[in-house]
């Protein structure tokens, strides 16, 4: 077995949970896996750290000038799969490894890093470690859904999360990811070089029209907040499908008052839209409102819409996308460019430092799941084609 | 103010509830109104009985044969309107006030009934007056609903229900009610004489497909429970719009696992499907089960459906329609035919006996509300027409 695959198998026993893994911010099972990735990064002969927020850094400080940041997370989502994060940091540790191995000398620093709370499991503060990394902090925010006594429970101490800003000692950013979907599957390639990462727009929808008795009201008489709903659900869905460059998803809905033989008076419903860059955001933003306002109109319903969410798309670094494929290249790898429509700790680092993401396959698409799987393969030639970009930039 | 206008009014009070009136079957409230009626049959010369099954019935016992029976019911739904059910019952009372004052002789007998649980509000058992009036009982579903408690709470005995059937002494059935549906109004119309009870067709569906995260499963991969659910609403809607024959709606829908980011995995709902005749109600069975299995095979999800209700239309008497059309025209009311799209003690009277009803126009078809509101006018003008009826059957 690989030293990569090693440690894959290694990690996924600490917080093992049911044939998944649970590990979240502030607990023993992530303060477990944090120590052990200390020792592993001390046996490399690295600088380590965790810092004030929970991050955990193993520095190679040799040459000058910013360093180059590698990793990923090692948090997960509950009964998680063993892929998502952590391949990303223990890609970046045999790397490390490969490059301590050549003997190379570097030019700048190269740094491993595992941040924390990337996926916000507990408290819904994702990339909580990579924020306080560059320094975007929300403390009012964050105390209130309860980060300040989960760190205090975990030994670390709230006031101080400003302290673990490092961003500008840093010059690039690269994290290997699993994809989460399954695109490189179906199209049968082995690497994905990430072009940026979707934008995303959050909506809470209340239609509301009439209830009325189903049997006695005529078809031609009714204000069906249902029917109302169900003509967005297929709008969104249809405009999302022609369009090929955004997605569009309903994923929670209820009706009142949800009798039988009573036409729904309400419908409410949550509206997830997302798109790859900045263009075919506005446009997206544009349907999605709209959509909502026609088909309200046409129904005669009453329409209330909140926004939960505005993320703008984060494109990501053409230099380091460039390196990347040149790994892949050399690697004899097939790869192709390609959104990332979930976010990830790299669009947070992007608005600071040039940052790119390499995707491998995950097998039918599946994660945040025990039945995440990308092959010992698939995460090797992952690794090797992230060790080329890193030595390019780094080696003296 | 009329003596049909006045009755009205004093039976709303028994069991008012913050502007509306509950009145649910073997509870005080409904006793109480019970014992009122009894009073009133009283002080026109009938003989009462409340039977076993805690029907209200006067007796107007002269002439030959079996009798005429006229009503409907008192029992309400939570915080109902005050016309549902007791107009029918309080007309009859001013039919025999009518008879009574013209000094007629009967050639057969007239009674008055007021059904016990028509709406079923309790224990979903609507009709239970009636249907122990017929004899068609069902004492097992009855007994697990808790019917056999509230009854001998309300001082009843569940093992005598079989004592109230008195069917066979009766020849024909009618009741006046409020139509709880817009047309009437909409088309400026004083009366509808029912041509029948819709049959109604209940199921409840389950759809599945896969959950995945909304922002990295492609469009064309996604097997979206909630889109084929949705598409289903359509159809149907489309399908009841453009035939004009039949009613549908879909009144309760959930969705899992019901989150922001998750594409639906299931969809449950719930289908009311209505039809008048024997043909449309067929048709509409055919098409609801087509539609669901066309657009889960289109939409690759799997299909559970389970069929709650099947309750095939009810033709009416045409004679005695003919009879309440003849009533209108001499009492130069506008009318027309139409079916009912809601259940009735009528249904139930129909399998044993010529049945007819005739309705009144509902303000903006509201009904099983506060707001239910039929005019003293367009009370009157029923009870005056179905005197018309009655007077042809009975005068002697």
């Amino acid at each position: 077995m690989s030293s990569l695959a090693a440690d894959l198998e290694e990690a996924a026993r600490i917080g093992a949970d049911d044939g998944g893994v649970s590990r979240f911010a502030w607990t023993p099972e992530l303060a477990q896996a944090n120590e052990w990735l200390v020792g592993r990064l001390q046996e490399l002969g690295l600088e380590t750290e965790i810092d004030a927020a929970g991050n955990v850094l193993g520095r190679w400080e040799e040459g000058e000038g910013t360093a180059v940041l590698v990793g990923s997370h090692l948090d997960t989502v509950p009964r998680g799969g063993r892929y998502d994060g952590a391949l990303g940091v223990l890609a970046a540790l045999e790397v490390v490894r490969t490059l301590k191995h050549e003997g190379i000398s570097l030019r700048r620093p190269l740094w491993i890093v595992s941040f924390n709370d990337e996926e916000g499991s507990r408290y819904q503060t994702g990339m909580l470690g990579s924020r306080a990394f560059i320094g975007d902090l929300d403390p009012e925010d964050w105390r209130r859904r309860g980060v300040a006594d989960a760190m205090a429970a975990g030994g670390f101490d709230f006031e101080r999360l400003g302290e673990a800003k490092a961003v500008d000692r840093v010059g690039a950013y690269l994290e290997l990811h699993i994809e989460q979907g399954p695109v490189l599957e179906q199209e049968g390639l082995d690497l994905g070089i990430v072009s940026g990462i979707a934008g995303l727009l959050g909506f809470r929808v209340r239609l509301s029209g009439e209830a009325n008795h189903a049997g006695t009201t005529p078809m031609a008489s009714r204000r069906d907040a249902l029917a109302g709903a169900s003509r967005i659900v297929l709008e969104l869905r249809d405009e999302a499908r022609s369009r090929g460059d955004m997605t569009a998803n309903v994923g929670i809905l209820t009706v009142a008052p949800g009798g039988f033989n009573v036409i729904p008076g309400t419908a409410e419903f949550t509206i997830d839209a997302r798109a790859g860059d900045a263009d075919t955001f506005a446009r997206a933003e544009k349907f999605v409102r709209d959509t909502l306002e026609r088909v309200a109109a046409e129904e005669q319903l009453e329409l209330e819409v909140t926004k939960t969410h505005r993320k703008p798309p984060t494109p990501l670094d053409p230099g380091l996308q460039d390196l990347l494929a040149q790994g892949a290249a050399a690697e004899g790898a097939t790869a192709r460019s390609m959104p990332s429509g979930a976010g990830h700790d790299a669009m947070v680092l992007a608005k600071h430092v040039p940052a790119a993401m390499l995707f491998v396959p995950s097998r039918a698409g599946i994660s945040h799941s025990p039945d995440e799987y990308t092959s010992p393969e698939q995460c090797e030639l992952g690794a090797r084609v992230l060790a080329r970009a890193v030595r390019a930039l780094v080696a003296a």
